[in-house]
């Protein structure tokens, strides 16, 4: 696994999903000034993001848009299947779920966790929600080292130390609020106020 | 209103959220570096970045947080009240109502909709919600040109032909599909997908 950024992974994340989404059905080749395009990035930026995959693109052709999809995914995706946990079954957690459900063969949400006893003993999108009493428990059965965050934002530190204790290494917070973890855990915080003030600055402008 | 990139008006809403949340409590003078390093930028961008607004800060001392606060405010929101339609009131949308009610002064959803008769007539976060029939007339008598959209994949084209049609001129979409709109009218994607594979990335890494 090759050391990227964290804003690498971001766009190789990015390109994939650009790829399988906003491609004209049938489209074989790619150039990158075309991904770049989509992207909103350079084609240099793209260029340079791309060398780092185990597929290279000819400057005539480009690149073929199913080897590419298959370097990405051979770059961002685990060997075997990745389970992550959701923590909070909220309005968030549920709409989080469901998008997720089916979305990439080798990372699944495959747990989730309420404190409230109408939801434990449910499925949400075919997935077991526990309470959260049994964090720790399934953690460790399930080898779960990534956790997303939907609770509120007074409950999100005492569950981020517990999953951290439990050896989580990754965790996407939607608790918007700071969070304290050690060296060595990553943590991205889910964002929809950057999404809205641009979109609301461009509306104006426009 | 300068003319910034979407890249430099979704950095400026970063910087305004980090300053927000995440300098210790009393913090009177930032630096660029600091800054900089909050937001996982190169202090030269973040110089660059702050160089647009009507305040300059000092290379002794750093930037005055609350100065900073109040010039980010004057490039990012509107003079006065901006309103935003939200449209599909399941999981995602009640979670996004919720969420940003009360969290800006000059930005605010103001209307949501929906095609369930059970919904309609509601109100969410003390939004009122109102059946999509009435798409236009509440968009016209708001004046609002900027949306949501969290239906499913197979409606949001739809509405946003007719959000188009009525001005409405910025568009969030969560809705996952790649949507058609005409030049002049700016569409951001919401993703949950780049955010949970780069956490996804690093844990495994860690």
């Amino acid at each position: 696994m090759a050391d990227y950024s964290t804003h690498t992974v971001g766009r190789l994340s990015l390109y994939r999903r650009l790829l399988e989404d906003h491609l004209p059905e049938g489209t074989e080749q790619i150039f990158s000034h075309q991904l770049a395009e989509l992207a909103g990035a350079s084609s240099a930026q793209v260029r340079r993001d791309l060398m780092y995959l185990d597929y290279e693109g000819s400057p005539k052709r480009g690149y073929r848009v199913q080897d590419l999809l298959a370097a990405l995914s051979k770059a961002l995706d685990a060997p075997t299947l990745q389970p992550v946990a959701l923590i909070g079954m909220g309005n968030l957690g549920q709409a989080i779920i469901g998008f997720f459900s089916g979305a990439r063969p080798r990372l699944a949400i495959t747990a989730c966790f309420d404190n409230d006893k109408a939801k434990t003993g449910q499925t949400f999108s075919a997935v077991p929600c526990y309470h959260v009493s049994q964090l720790e428990a399934v953690v460790a059965r399930q080898g779960i080292i990534t956790a997303i965050i939907t609770t509120p934002a007074q409950a999100a530190q005492a569950v981020v130390d517990r999953l951290v204790a439990a050896g989580v290494r990754g965790i996407l917070s939607y608790a918007h609020v700071p969070l304290k973890t050690p060296p060595g855990v990553f943590v991205e915080e889910g964002d929809m106020t950057v999404a809205l003030e641009k979109t609301a600055w461009f509306a104006r402008k426009a």
